[in-house]
């Protein structure tokens, strides 16, 4: 219980991350914090909430997610904390944790509202700072999750719908783009459940035809895009030693088919 | 005191960052070690200081931060230890502690002299991996600060005039940009308290008229320049959904007008 | 042997590298990571091989360094370990170990087969995650080397011919740029020793002529190419209060002319 994670869309250019890292280490020095990612486009809470989603489970259980891209800070939104078998996340109730709830059986919420548990002065636009990130080290000390604020019903939380492929009359899958990463490859939300023969299926992306899915990207040809499953279970596009993103010109919500 | 900050302009594209880490660990496996920024523009010694004076106030007492913006590495400038009751600073002697040693009222600096306490090899260019990483390990593992050098006056260390807003005749307060951060948002000198009535006080900035200071961002309108006290206590300009710097065409330095 | 590094050309935009951490602080929480770059340019072998070379002394003995630069990750490319006296290395068999092996004089090499110590999925595209993240972990908990998998002569893992300066018959030296730093200095394979007199030893580059070599950035004038003994003991060519790569259009690879 004593390890944090932190994701924001802070950047690095200030010391707001550093600063949290302060105030948690000031309540609990033998906390363990890792960053998950600060990069998150500002204010994007759809993207960090498919990052949560991809990384989290790779954290040992108890561990504590901390999630703040938080565009209504200092307004009347919920600050939540959720606790699960598998981890506790603490966050805005803006639908960052959506994936989260979409996937757990249990889970406790609480409105985080115990002040005693947050720093004694609490800004109107820094609340990762204020409270939560002393609520997290109060919690990796031991807090109990009820202490923290009153429970909140799973069913009032804010969520979004998500991004879910269809499968047309004929077969198909209409499947969307749901992450760029640091390669430029596209993330989509098509399971590799939906593909059927590996050989044969036929991706349509970004008026490109993309025929067969590889296993690495070893198996495409240097600068033409291939398709493969990557490395969260979902089908990626890719361009060996190029930029799928750039070379397709595709983005975010860019519609994906597949034709089996 | 086994907290250690790190604050540079060594960005992160190079090692520069982490072979610091690998000498402070070097020397006490214990150390924790944590990142304020990197992303100091480099030489840009009026940034780092004013970043360590918004960000050190979050850490625990006897905390260790080390600032590495160093344009005078390897000629005549001072490298010094100033510590206070609440932390200790390693640094350069250019002025980069300049806030800092305006707002404590005792504190004991010493010209870091002592090469018992530095690696056994000193690059004339790398300082902070040869000098302060390995000063900082040693004084986390309770090196008193006298062994580390000869004492040094307080009033011979370098500081800079640190911009202040001037109020004129006529009551309006004359203000800067002092900052702008990763959202865009303009930090200005101007503290809450020259603000008098919220409803009505008039901000001028990069030629646009802002009537009135907010809480939240959420109170202001998408794609308009906004006024808000921000996390460090000062005025702020933004842009809700924007990016205020670029709007307003602003940077630091810029004259700030506060009419009340 | 509870220190790890990491080196990989991920990124800071996603979750993977936080991912690499959840997964090696869920088999040993009680590890020590230390971020050693993370911006290597995407499937750049050799700038990685130089930037560990530089680094990795200045860790304590028995560091963990693990380099995840893999193009060729899921291929039939071997996943290997190479324990020194100094350090232990985890990374692809793809050059990237290649000054360490040219400077060491004894060590042990196995291939990364015994799947006890990976995850129990592992995916084609993501064996940082999957395979060097678990097997670092359980190396820093004490798993001998030879438990990890078949022993590999030396002899037979990739290496890639270093670049070498070359000193003509007139005693001139031919060298080059191997690295562009943060600041936009040159960093050469030009060694201190093949400097004759410092006052007036000659430096071409990007067609200019650089007379004597300084030691600090200070003996430069400002906003002029300059040449002094880098932090890792090599020429460097440098603009005090500039960037030397933007001013000579210099880049890697390029030609650095040497006249004592």
């Amino acid at each position: 219980m004593r390890l944090i994670t932190l994701t924001t869309d802070f950047g690095l250019e200030d010391a707001y991350v550093g600063v949290m890292k302060g105030v948690i280490l000031g309540i609990n020095p033998a906390a363990s914090i890792v960053d998950l990612c600060h990069a998150i486009p500002p204010q994007d809470v759809r993207a960090a909430a498919f990052l949560l989603h991809t990384a989290w489970p790779y954290f040992p259980p108890g561990t504590i997610h901390v999630v703040v891209v938080d565009p209504g800070v200092g307004s009347q939104r919920r600050a939540i904390a959720v606790a699960t078998e598998a981890a506790t996340f603490l966050a805005p109730d803006n639908g960052v944790l959506s994936y989260v709830l979409a996937e757990v059986k249990e889970a406790q919420a609480v409105h985080l509202t115990n002040q005693r548990y947050w720093l004694p002065q609490v800004s109107a636009t820094f609340h990762g700072r204020d409270i939560f990130a002393p609520v997290a080290a109060h919690l990796s000390l031991g807090v109990p999750l009820t202490d923290l604020g009153e429970p909140l019903p799973l069913g009032e939380l804010v969520t979004f719908p998500l991004p879910r492929p269809a499968r047309q009359s004929n077969g198909t899958w209409l499947g969307h783009v749901v992450h760029v990463d640091h390669f430029g490859n596209l993330v989509t939300d098509l399971e590799a459940g939906a593909i059927g023969d590996a050989q044969s299926v036929v991706i349509e992306v970004g008026g490109q035809r993309i025929v067969g899915v590889r296993h690495t990207y070893r198996e495409g040809v240097p600068g033409e895009p291939m398709a493969l499953i990557g490395s969260s279970g979902r089908l990626e596009i890719a361009v060996p030693g190029g930029h799928a993103a750039r070379w397709l010109q595709a983005q975010i919500g860019d519609q994906v088919r597949l034709e089996n």
